[in-house]
């Protein structure tokens, strides 16, 4: 590890590249405005698997499949896995894990998992460490509807601050090896819980975890937002994005009207796609930086940015008992090489 | 990261050491043979409590309040969090976080998440990385029977292989500074699934994965089971145990007869305490090595040990599905130091 951490969890980290990165969607995302940018997009989306968790497993797959290959590596190069995902007992990832064998550690942060994979490969790969790391997350919008709400055969209606659970999974290397893009700063989030209890309406339960992270890295590394290009939250949707850029004002006096954006409210068209507030799930944050944000950067259009997907760690259960909903937000940092050399 | 690795995800890991652990236990654990190893020990499974979920996360909280107090530590000493419990989206841990407002990273290997935990700090902890950790791992018999199986008041017979979750919870402090207990080296496990299919055995699902993980450790730093006074094992209990033993022997010809126990075997007297094959659960190990392996430890009984937690990655989906039954191990090495030196 060649890091330096700075104030509560925020670290600079040395000689950590980004690989390259594939991102698989299902139809309803490759009908968005973001479709160009992915890999992959299933005409449907169960893809003809038994059942929607295996199609699941095979969207993770292919992602795998495609960061691998698009890196020029085999399984056998990589020395880690970190990945995540919604279902209970992480059984995405897991059951994918039965095939490629590999070293695995099994991490949990709702939507956010894609950034705290990435946050700990950061600060694992290099000197000593692993020299090549596979970071994912995936989500699938039927398993994850019948899991946590109502199996979509009901066709239940949908309140209006409803997220859309992403058909998506996102995998990238993390390597040693130099690449053109870099990541540079990371920050750990914590739980933040502000009494929010409605499932339905998750933006406003992570909303203050996105804000806290954001202005935590910023301070810490003592940095403001004109330092990045654009700050990307992973699902807070539009209704979420609107609270954070006020939370951020109001109550950290930092203003990210501008730079701040969402995978969840980029991801879908969301007035002509009846995605209410916009995109959730793992696979939100993870396939629109796998795919266009990773794109942009190395096209040069971004030249820097902090990604920092945003989780509601509550349960059906937990929900069901009328408890309130706990959130976190991870950061990580990438920017392209050239613009810092 | 002051680490090397060896193989494939085997890693030497200098300056990392254990700080003081708590467990904290039910009733029934406190009837066991190890109870007086335990820092606490509750009258009654719901302890006043509202819901067995909410008992669950408060004997987190007790643990970990425990942990900090014997490290002379507070919340404020403490750079990052792991931990990781059984319940669906890590309710346990993520909602004791709500609390602590600390750094955490959500982790899940099932019932290997403690040692899962422990590997991680030992790779971070150091170095510009974090200078403390606090690594957790908790369940509870009565949320996870109602989770996994069926509520306890159905009443309903358990086969003669099930194992017993524990209602337990351990926590532990890893630190760059110097204590008589050294964390040296630490395995990363990978998924294995010999297609076991009987979610009330997991037992041979999770030997196959235990063996891997020993034999590779071995293997990688050169070492033999001679190297460690002893090699603990999770929960594959007295049926996994036994199992285990003979695939060491007739697959990879390791003799692990003499050296190796496991905590689920150790937690209960089996045969008068009624548990079928043994302890199980992410608190079974991890409050067995809080409390009585770092015990014996500490007290220079056992030197060296490693602990190989195991996990099965099934989930209730995946068995009504007719899904095999992955499974997980990883393991750390302890020193006491006054050993080596």
């Amino acid at each position: 590890m060649s890091a330096q951490r700075f104030g509560d969890a925020t670290y600079q980290v040395d000689g950590v590249f980004l690989g390259q990165t594939a991102a698989v969607v299902g139809p309803k995302e490759g009908r968005g405005p973001l479709a160009p940018w992915f890999d992959r997009v299933w005409e449907d989306e169960g893809n003809r698997y038994p059942s929607y968790e295996k199609a699941e497993q095979a969207l993770l797959k292919e992602a795998e499949a495609m960061a691998l290959d698009k890196s020029n590596m085999t399984w056998a190069d990589v020395d880690l896995v970190l990945g995540g995902d919604l279902m209970d007992q992480l059984i995405t990832t897991n059951f994918d894990a039965r095939d490629h064998h590999r070293p695995i550690l099994g991490i949990f942060s709702a939507c956010a998992s894609f950034t705290e994979g990435l946050a700990i490969a950061s600060l694992l790969v290099g000197q000593g460490g692993p020299g090549s790391a596979l970071v994912t997350a995936a989500s699938h919008h039927f398993s994850a509807e019948r899991q946590f709400r109502f199996p979509l055969e009901l066709g239940y209606q949908r309140t209006p601050t409803a997220s859309w659970t992403a058909t998506a999974a996102g995998a990238a290397t993390v390597r040693s090896q130099a690449s053109d893009l870099r990541i540079d700063s990371l920050t750990i989030g914590r739980v933040l819980d502000w009494g929010a209890t409605d499932p339905n309406d998750m933006a406003s339960a992570m909303a203050p975890a996105a804000v806290d992270t954001i202005t935590r890295h910023l301070k810490a590394l003592g940095e403001t937002e004109d330092d990045y290009d654009a700050i990307f939250t992973g699902d807070l949707g539009r209704f979420g994005l609107a609270l954070a850029k006020h939370l951020a004002s109001s109550e950290y006096q930092v203003s990210l009207d501008q730079k701040l954006h969402d995978c969840g409210e980029m991801l879908y068209d969301i007035e002509q796609q009846d995605v209410h507030n916009g995109g959730s799930g793992p696979g939100c944050s993870a396939s629109v930086f796998s795919g266009y944000l990773a794109g942009q950067l190395r096209s040069g259009k971004l030249r820097r940015i902090l990604l920092v997907a945003t989780g509601a760690l509550f349960s059906p259960k937990s929900a069901q008992q009328g408890e309130s909903i706990p959130a976190i937000a991870h950061a990580v940092a990438v920017t392209r090489q050239e613009a810092i050399r």
